[in-house]
Protein backbone atom coordinates (compact mmCIF):
# COMPACT_ATOMS: atom_id res chain seq x y z
CA UNK A 1 0.00 0.00 0.00
CA UNK A 2 0.91 3.31 -0.95
CA UNK A 3 1.71 5.90 1.59
CA UNK A 4 0.03 9.80 1.15
CA UNK A 5 2.55 12.37 1.27
CA UNK A 6 1.24 13.82 3.78
CA UNK A 7 -0.50 10.94 6.75
CA UNK A 8 -3.57 12.04 8.40
CA UNK A 9 -4.21 12.78 11.71
CA UNK A 10 -5.47 10.00 13.72
CA UNK A 11 -6.85 10.72 16.88
CA UNK A 12 -3.75 9.10 18.64
CA UNK A 13 -1.35 10.80 16.55
CA UNK A 14 -3.12 14.16 17.18
CA UNK A 15 -0.62 16.05 19.17
CA UNK A 16 -1.73 17.64 22.05
CA UNK A 17 0.70 19.90 23.55
CA UNK A 18 2.11 22.40 21.24
CA UNK A 19 1.16 21.39 18.46
CA UNK A 20 3.01 23.44 16.02
CA UNK A 21 5.84 21.39 16.72
CA UNK A 22 4.17 18.48 14.90
CA UNK A 23 5.16 17.73 11.02
CA UNK A 24 2.98 15.60 9.27
CA UNK A 25 5.19 15.15 5.98
CA UNK A 26 6.57 12.26 4.52
CA UNK A 27 9.65 13.26 4.28
CA UNK A 28 10.12 14.61 7.30
CA UNK A 29 9.34 11.64 8.99
CA UNK A 30 11.42 9.06 6.67
CA UNK A 31 14.59 11.03 7.22
CA UNK A 32 14.12 10.74 10.88
CA UNK A 33 13.44 7.38 11.04
CA UNK A 34 16.37 6.51 7.85
CA UNK A 35 19.21 8.65 10.15
CA UNK A 36 18.25 6.85 13.74
CA UNK A 37 20.38 3.93 14.79
CA UNK A 38 17.84 2.67 16.54
CA UNK A 39 14.34 2.92 17.95
CA UNK A 40 13.14 2.40 21.03
CA UNK A 41 10.03 0.11 20.95
CA UNK A 42 7.03 0.03 23.61
CA UNK A 43 4.60 -2.94 24.01
CA UNK A 44 2.72 -4.15 26.64
CA UNK A 45 2.54 -7.53 28.39
CA UNK A 46 -0.40 -7.71 31.56
CA UNK A 47 -0.75 -3.96 31.89
CA UNK A 48 3.12 -3.43 32.05
CA UNK A 49 4.38 -1.10 29.36
CA UNK A 50 8.23 -2.20 28.37
CA UNK A 51 10.50 0.11 26.45
CA UNK A 52 13.22 -1.78 25.04
CA UNK A 53 16.12 -0.10 22.26
CA UNK A 54 16.61 -2.36 19.40
CA UNK A 55 18.12 -1.89 15.88
CA UNK A 56 15.50 -1.46 12.67
CA UNK A 57 15.20 -0.11 9.68
CA UNK A 58 12.56 1.26 6.82
CA UNK A 59 11.76 -0.23 3.61
CA UNK A 60 9.62 2.04 2.20
CA UNK A 61 6.18 2.20 4.26
CA UNK A 62 7.55 -0.95 6.69
CA UNK A 63 9.10 -0.40 9.56
CA UNK A 64 11.43 -3.55 9.95
CA UNK A 65 12.45 -4.73 13.80
CA UNK A 66 15.11 -6.89 14.57
CA UNK A 67 15.82 -6.41 18.23
CA UNK A 68 18.38 -8.04 21.19
CA UNK A 69 15.64 -8.25 23.17
CA UNK A 70 14.08 -10.17 20.58
CA UNK A 71 12.72 -13.41 22.77
CA UNK A 72 10.67 -11.83 24.90
CA UNK A 73 9.86 -8.84 22.58
CA UNK A 74 8.98 -10.91 19.74
CA UNK A 75 6.53 -13.67 21.67
CA UNK A 76 4.64 -10.59 23.09
CA UNK A 77 4.34 -8.71 19.99
CA UNK A 78 4.36 -10.75 17.07
CA UNK A 79 0.57 -11.65 17.90
CA UNK A 80 -0.92 -8.25 16.60
CA UNK A 81 -1.56 -5.73 19.68
CA UNK A 82 -0.61 -2.41 19.44
CA UNK A 83 2.75 -1.48 19.38
CA UNK A 84 4.82 2.06 19.51
CA UNK A 85 8.52 2.76 17.58
CA UNK A 86 9.91 5.54 18.56
CA UNK A 87 13.30 7.53 17.07
CA UNK A 88 15.24 10.28 19.00
CA UNK A 89 18.03 12.49 17.59
CA UNK A 90 19.27 14.75 20.36
CA UNK A 91 20.00 17.81 18.29
CA UNK A 92 21.31 20.37 21.17
CA UNK A 93 20.89 21.90 24.75
CA UNK A 94 18.74 25.22 24.82
CA UNK A 95 20.24 27.19 27.39
CA UNK A 96 17.97 29.71 28.68
CA UNK A 97 17.98 32.79 31.36
CA UNK A 98 15.62 30.83 33.43
CA UNK A 99 15.53 27.50 34.34
CA UNK A 100 11.89 27.11 33.35
CA UNK A 101 12.74 27.79 29.63
CA UNK A 102 15.83 25.44 29.23
CA UNK A 103 14.98 22.94 26.67
CA UNK A 104 16.21 20.56 23.95
CA UNK A 105 16.48 20.99 20.04
CA UNK A 106 15.44 17.20 19.55
CA UNK A 107 14.00 15.60 16.00
CA UNK A 108 12.15 12.50 16.75
CA UNK A 109 9.07 10.54 15.24
CA UNK A 110 6.36 7.83 16.69
CA UNK A 111 4.60 5.40 15.05
CA UNK A 112 2.00 3.63 16.51
CA UNK A 113 0.62 -0.03 15.06
CA UNK A 114 0.58 -3.27 15.01
CA UNK A 115 3.82 -5.43 14.66
CA UNK A 116 3.25 -9.19 12.24
CA UNK A 117 6.25 -11.62 12.51
CA UNK A 118 8.00 -11.87 9.22
CA UNK A 119 7.57 -15.66 8.07
CA UNK A 120 8.76 -15.56 4.72
CA UNK A 121 12.64 -16.34 3.92
CA UNK A 122 12.64 -13.68 1.02
CA UNK A 123 11.35 -10.76 3.16
CA UNK A 124 13.32 -11.47 6.23
CA UNK A 125 16.17 -11.75 3.83
CA UNK A 126 15.64 -8.33 2.35
CA UNK A 127 14.81 -6.79 6.00
CA UNK A 128 17.73 -8.43 7.93
CA UNK A 129 19.73 -6.86 4.79
CA UNK A 130 17.98 -3.39 5.37
CA UNK A 131 19.02 -3.37 8.91
CA UNK A 132 22.55 -3.94 8.28
CA UNK A 133 22.45 -1.48 5.35
CA UNK A 134 20.88 1.14 7.30
CA UNK A 135 23.42 0.98 10.30
CA UNK A 136 26.72 0.72 7.84
CA UNK A 137 25.24 1.55 4.00
CA UNK A 138 26.83 -0.77 1.44
CA UNK A 139 28.00 -3.30 4.10
CA UNK A 140 25.50 -6.01 2.99
CA UNK A 141 27.16 -6.35 -0.22
CA UNK A 142 30.71 -6.92 1.58
CA UNK A 143 29.70 -10.19 3.56
CA UNK A 144 28.24 -13.61 2.69
CA UNK A 145 24.98 -14.45 1.97
CA UNK A 146 22.19 -15.30 4.97
CA UNK A 147 22.89 -19.12 5.56
CA UNK A 148 18.98 -20.80 6.15
CA UNK A 149 20.54 -21.56 9.99
CA UNK A 150 20.89 -17.76 10.27
CA UNK A 151 17.31 -16.88 8.92
CA UNK A 152 15.64 -19.69 11.07
CA UNK A 153 17.21 -18.64 14.15
CA UNK A 154 16.72 -14.64 13.51
CA UNK A 155 12.73 -13.33 14.22
CA UNK A 156 12.04 -9.95 12.57
CA UNK A 157 8.91 -8.08 12.70
CA UNK A 158 7.20 -5.86 10.63
CA UNK A 159 5.46 -2.52 11.15
CA UNK A 160 3.48 -0.26 8.20
CA UNK A 161 4.28 3.33 8.76
CA UNK A 162 1.13 4.67 8.32
CA UNK A 163 0.03 6.02 11.54
CA UNK A 164 2.77 8.19 12.42
CA UNK A 165 4.12 11.68 13.26
CA UNK A 166 7.17 13.70 13.51
CA UNK A 167 7.98 16.53 16.60
CA UNK A 168 10.99 18.54 16.80
CA UNK A 169 12.68 21.72 18.00
CA UNK A 170 14.82 24.46 16.17
CA UNK A 171 16.65 26.82 17.23
CA UNK A 172 17.21 29.28 20.28
CA UNK A 173 15.87 29.83 23.85
CA UNK A 174 12.59 31.45 24.04
CA UNK A 175 12.71 33.76 26.91
CA UNK A 176 10.26 35.50 29.06
CA UNK A 177 10.14 39.57 28.19
CA UNK A 178 11.61 40.12 31.58
CA UNK A 179 14.03 38.18 31.48
CA UNK A 180 15.47 39.43 28.67
CA UNK A 181 17.85 42.37 30.41
CA UNK A 182 19.09 39.98 32.92
CA UNK A 183 23.01 39.67 32.84
CA UNK A 184 22.98 35.85 32.34
CA UNK A 185 24.07 34.24 29.29
CA UNK A 186 21.82 32.19 26.95
CA UNK A 187 22.04 30.56 23.73
CA UNK A 188 22.50 27.13 22.23
CA UNK A 189 25.04 23.88 22.03
CA UNK A 190 24.83 21.79 19.24
CA UNK A 191 25.10 18.05 19.89
CA UNK A 192 26.24 15.15 17.57
CA UNK A 193 27.11 11.78 17.30
CA UNK A 194 30.38 11.17 16.11
CA UNK A 195 32.85 8.02 14.72
CA UNK A 196 35.97 7.26 16.50
CA UNK A 197 38.38 4.86 14.74
CA UNK A 198 38.09 1.76 13.21
CA UNK A 199 39.35 -0.91 14.98
CA UNK A 200 40.09 -4.32 14.19
CA UNK A 201 38.71 -7.39 15.78
CA UNK A 202 41.64 -8.90 17.75
CA UNK A 203 40.93 -12.09 15.83
CA UNK A 204 41.05 -10.27 12.04
CA UNK A 205 43.99 -12.10 9.76
CA UNK A 206 46.68 -9.67 8.45
CA UNK A 207 46.43 -7.50 5.47
CA UNK A 208 42.71 -7.05 5.09
CA UNK A 209 41.67 -3.40 4.11
CA UNK A 210 39.03 -1.20 6.08
CA UNK A 211 35.93 -1.94 3.84
CA UNK A 212 34.27 1.38 2.18
CA UNK A 213 31.35 0.95 4.45
CA UNK A 214 33.37 1.27 7.48
CA UNK A 215 35.23 4.50 5.60
CA UNK A 216 32.07 5.90 4.74
CA UNK A 217 30.85 5.97 8.75
CA UNK A 218 33.91 7.04 9.66
CA UNK A 219 33.90 10.34 7.57
CA UNK A 220 29.95 10.95 8.54
CA UNK B 1 13.94 4.44 51.14
CA UNK B 2 17.34 3.28 50.43
CA UNK B 3 18.23 1.32 47.48
CA UNK B 4 19.89 -1.89 47.92
CA UNK B 5 23.65 -1.83 46.03
CA UNK B 6 22.42 -4.63 44.21
CA UNK B 7 18.33 -4.93 43.20
CA UNK B 8 16.45 -7.81 43.68
CA UNK B 9 15.49 -9.60 40.01
CA UNK B 10 11.94 -9.76 40.12
CA UNK B 11 9.99 -11.50 37.78
CA UNK B 12 9.93 -8.65 35.32
CA UNK B 13 13.37 -7.49 35.16
CA UNK B 14 14.76 -11.18 34.79
CA UNK B 15 16.24 -10.37 31.61
CA UNK B 16 14.86 -13.53 29.16
CA UNK B 17 17.48 -13.49 26.62
CA UNK B 18 21.10 -13.26 27.06
CA UNK B 19 21.27 -13.15 30.42
CA UNK B 20 24.78 -12.67 30.74
CA UNK B 21 24.29 -8.91 29.45
CA UNK B 22 22.05 -7.89 32.32
CA UNK B 23 23.86 -6.23 35.36
CA UNK B 24 22.39 -5.19 38.58
CA UNK B 25 24.84 -3.26 40.53
CA UNK B 26 23.39 -0.05 41.59
CA UNK B 27 26.37 1.53 40.31
CA UNK B 28 26.13 0.35 36.81
CA UNK B 29 22.60 1.53 37.18
CA UNK B 30 23.13 5.08 38.44
CA UNK B 31 25.57 5.59 35.89
CA UNK B 32 23.86 4.86 32.79
CA UNK B 33 21.17 6.80 34.28
CA UNK B 34 22.94 9.71 35.45
CA UNK B 35 24.92 9.99 31.65
CA UNK B 36 21.87 10.30 29.78
CA UNK B 37 20.37 13.35 28.42
CA UNK B 38 16.82 11.96 27.83
CA UNK B 39 14.95 8.91 28.78
CA UNK B 40 12.14 7.28 26.71
CA UNK B 41 8.50 6.94 28.88
CA UNK B 42 6.18 4.37 28.14
CA UNK B 43 2.55 4.40 29.13
CA UNK B 44 -0.44 3.14 27.52
CA UNK B 45 -3.45 4.48 26.92
CA UNK B 46 -6.29 2.25 26.10
CA UNK B 47 -4.26 -0.89 25.26
CA UNK B 48 -1.89 1.21 22.80
CA UNK B 49 1.35 1.96 24.33
CA UNK B 50 3.18 5.53 23.65
CA UNK B 51 7.18 5.91 23.91
CA UNK B 52 8.41 9.46 24.29
CA UNK B 53 11.06 10.98 25.22
CA UNK B 54 11.90 13.29 27.40
CA UNK B 55 14.16 14.70 29.81
CA UNK B 56 14.80 13.29 33.02
CA UNK B 57 17.06 13.66 35.88
CA UNK B 58 17.64 10.96 39.30
CA UNK B 59 17.43 12.41 43.20
CA UNK B 60 19.09 8.95 45.44
CA UNK B 61 16.65 6.65 44.35
CA UNK B 62 14.05 8.70 42.33
CA UNK B 63 13.54 9.41 38.92
CA UNK B 64 12.31 12.77 38.12
CA UNK B 65 10.45 13.42 34.44
CA UNK B 66 9.71 16.45 32.90
CA UNK B 67 9.01 16.40 29.62
CA UNK B 68 8.19 18.04 26.32
CA UNK B 69 4.89 15.89 25.86
CA UNK B 70 3.59 16.59 29.46
CA UNK B 71 0.12 17.16 29.02
CA UNK B 72 -1.21 13.69 27.38
CA UNK B 73 1.79 11.62 29.01
CA UNK B 74 1.16 13.78 32.68
CA UNK B 75 -2.61 13.21 32.58
CA UNK B 76 -2.31 9.75 31.59
CA UNK B 77 0.12 8.73 33.93
CA UNK B 78 -0.06 10.53 37.24
CA UNK B 79 -2.84 8.06 38.46
CA UNK B 80 -0.46 4.99 39.34
CA UNK B 81 -0.61 3.18 36.27
CA UNK B 82 2.51 0.92 35.18
CA UNK B 83 5.12 3.41 33.08
CA UNK B 84 8.73 2.23 31.99
CA UNK B 85 11.81 4.69 31.36
CA UNK B 86 14.68 3.90 29.36
CA UNK B 87 18.03 5.22 28.78
CA UNK B 88 20.30 4.26 26.08
CA UNK B 89 23.79 4.97 25.18
CA UNK B 90 25.04 3.87 21.89
CA UNK B 91 28.91 3.06 22.42
CA UNK B 92 29.83 1.81 18.55
CA UNK B 93 28.90 -0.17 15.86
CA UNK B 94 30.38 -4.13 15.77
CA UNK B 95 31.42 -4.74 12.25
CA UNK B 96 31.08 -9.01 11.58
CA UNK B 97 31.97 -10.64 9.23
CA UNK B 98 28.54 -12.06 8.28
CA UNK B 99 25.28 -9.98 8.44
CA UNK B 100 24.41 -12.27 11.04
CA UNK B 101 27.25 -11.13 13.89
CA UNK B 102 26.53 -6.98 13.34
CA UNK B 103 25.45 -5.45 16.36
CA UNK B 104 25.95 -2.35 18.71
CA UNK B 105 28.15 -1.79 21.60
CA UNK B 106 25.24 0.10 23.94
CA UNK B 107 24.50 0.47 27.66
CA UNK B 108 20.70 0.52 28.87
CA UNK B 109 18.86 0.74 31.89
CA UNK B 110 15.09 0.04 32.24
CA UNK B 111 13.49 1.19 35.21
CA UNK B 112 9.45 -0.14 35.70
CA UNK B 113 7.24 0.96 37.92
CA UNK B 114 4.50 3.40 38.99
CA UNK B 115 4.93 7.33 38.52
CA UNK B 116 3.17 10.01 41.09
CA UNK B 117 2.41 13.21 40.36
CA UNK B 118 5.03 15.81 42.19
CA UNK B 119 2.39 18.17 43.89
CA UNK B 120 4.79 19.72 46.51
CA UNK B 121 6.27 23.17 45.51
CA UNK B 122 9.94 22.15 47.53
CA UNK B 123 9.74 19.03 46.05
CA UNK B 124 8.85 20.08 42.46
CA UNK B 125 11.47 22.84 42.54
CA UNK B 126 14.34 20.15 43.65
CA UNK B 127 13.65 18.19 40.74
CA UNK B 128 13.26 20.87 38.19
CA UNK B 129 17.05 21.92 39.36
CA UNK B 130 18.04 18.47 39.37
CA UNK B 131 17.13 18.26 35.52
CA UNK B 132 18.86 21.36 34.34
CA UNK B 133 21.51 20.42 36.46
CA UNK B 134 21.86 17.02 35.08
CA UNK B 135 21.88 18.22 30.99
CA UNK B 136 24.47 21.30 32.46
CA UNK B 137 25.83 20.38 35.60
CA UNK B 138 26.06 23.77 37.42
CA UNK B 139 23.77 25.52 35.75
CA UNK B 140 20.55 25.83 38.39
CA UNK B 141 22.93 28.55 40.58
CA UNK B 142 23.65 30.85 37.24
CA UNK B 143 19.94 31.29 36.87
CA UNK B 144 16.75 32.94 39.14
CA UNK B 145 14.29 31.02 41.27
CA UNK B 146 11.65 29.61 40.07
CA UNK B 147 8.55 31.53 40.29
CA UNK B 148 5.25 30.61 41.51
CA UNK B 149 3.75 31.00 38.33
CA UNK B 150 6.70 28.68 36.64
CA UNK B 151 6.22 25.91 39.72
CA UNK B 152 2.37 25.98 38.90
CA UNK B 153 2.87 25.53 35.20
CA UNK B 154 4.99 22.51 35.54
CA UNK B 155 4.30 19.01 36.09
CA UNK B 156 6.48 16.62 37.24
CA UNK B 157 6.55 12.75 37.62
CA UNK B 158 8.29 10.97 39.66
CA UNK B 159 9.25 6.96 39.78
CA UNK B 160 11.03 5.06 42.58
CA UNK B 161 14.42 3.18 40.90
CA UNK B 162 13.86 0.10 42.69
CA UNK B 163 12.79 -2.18 39.80
CA UNK B 164 15.52 -1.80 37.25
CA UNK B 165 17.66 -3.49 35.00
CA UNK B 166 20.96 -2.54 32.85
CA UNK B 167 21.70 -4.13 29.96
CA UNK B 168 25.44 -3.81 28.03
CA UNK B 169 26.96 -5.14 25.14
CA UNK B 170 30.96 -4.11 24.85
CA UNK B 171 34.13 -5.56 23.17
CA UNK B 172 35.14 -6.94 19.17
CA UNK B 173 32.24 -9.06 16.88
CA UNK B 174 31.95 -12.73 17.83
CA UNK B 175 32.18 -14.74 14.73
CA UNK B 176 31.49 -17.80 13.18
CA UNK B 177 34.67 -20.04 13.77
CA UNK B 178 33.78 -20.78 9.78
CA UNK B 179 33.78 -17.34 8.82
CA UNK B 180 36.79 -16.29 10.62
CA UNK B 181 38.94 -17.13 7.66
CA UNK B 182 37.50 -15.60 5.19
CA UNK B 183 39.11 -12.17 3.74
CA UNK B 184 36.28 -9.98 5.25
CA UNK B 185 37.07 -7.00 7.83
CA UNK B 186 36.00 -6.88 11.33
CA UNK B 187 36.04 -4.80 14.29
CA UNK B 188 34.47 -2.09 15.90
CA UNK B 189 33.71 1.88 15.28
CA UNK B 190 33.19 3.59 18.49
CA UNK B 191 30.74 6.36 18.49
CA UNK B 192 30.30 9.29 20.81
CA UNK B 193 28.05 12.46 21.13
CA UNK B 194 30.15 15.32 21.08
CA UNK B 195 29.25 18.87 21.78
CA UNK B 196 29.82 22.30 19.12
CA UNK B 197 30.91 25.22 19.85
CA UNK B 198 27.91 27.56 22.45
CA UNK B 199 26.24 29.51 20.07
CA UNK B 200 24.60 32.79 21.72
CA UNK B 201 21.01 33.75 21.45
CA UNK B 202 20.29 36.49 18.69
CA UNK B 203 18.46 38.36 21.74
CA UNK B 204 21.58 37.84 24.07
CA UNK B 205 22.90 41.36 25.33
CA UNK B 206 26.22 42.24 24.72
CA UNK B 207 28.91 41.50 27.18
CA UNK B 208 27.57 38.63 29.06
CA UNK B 209 30.41 35.70 29.31
CA UNK B 210 30.14 31.66 28.64
CA UNK B 211 28.99 30.79 31.67
CA UNK B 212 31.26 27.60 33.68
CA UNK B 213 28.70 25.55 32.91
CA UNK B 214 28.53 26.09 29.19
CA UNK B 215 32.36 25.94 29.75
CA UNK B 216 32.22 22.60 31.21
CA UNK B 217 29.47 21.15 28.53
CA UNK B 218 31.72 21.84 25.60
CA UNK B 219 34.88 20.20 27.06
CA UNK B 220 32.68 17.31 27.74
Amino acid sequence: MAMPEKLELTELTTLKRLPERGRFEREVIDAIIDSALICHLGFVVDDQPYVIPTICARVSDTLYVHGSAASRMLRSIGDGRRVCATMTHIDGLVVARSAFHHSMNYRSVVVLGSARLVEEDDEKTLALDAVVDHILPGRPSEVRAHTRNELAATKVLAMPITEASAKLRVGGPVDDEDDLGAPVWAGTIALRVVAGAAVAAGDLRPGIAVPASVRAALSR
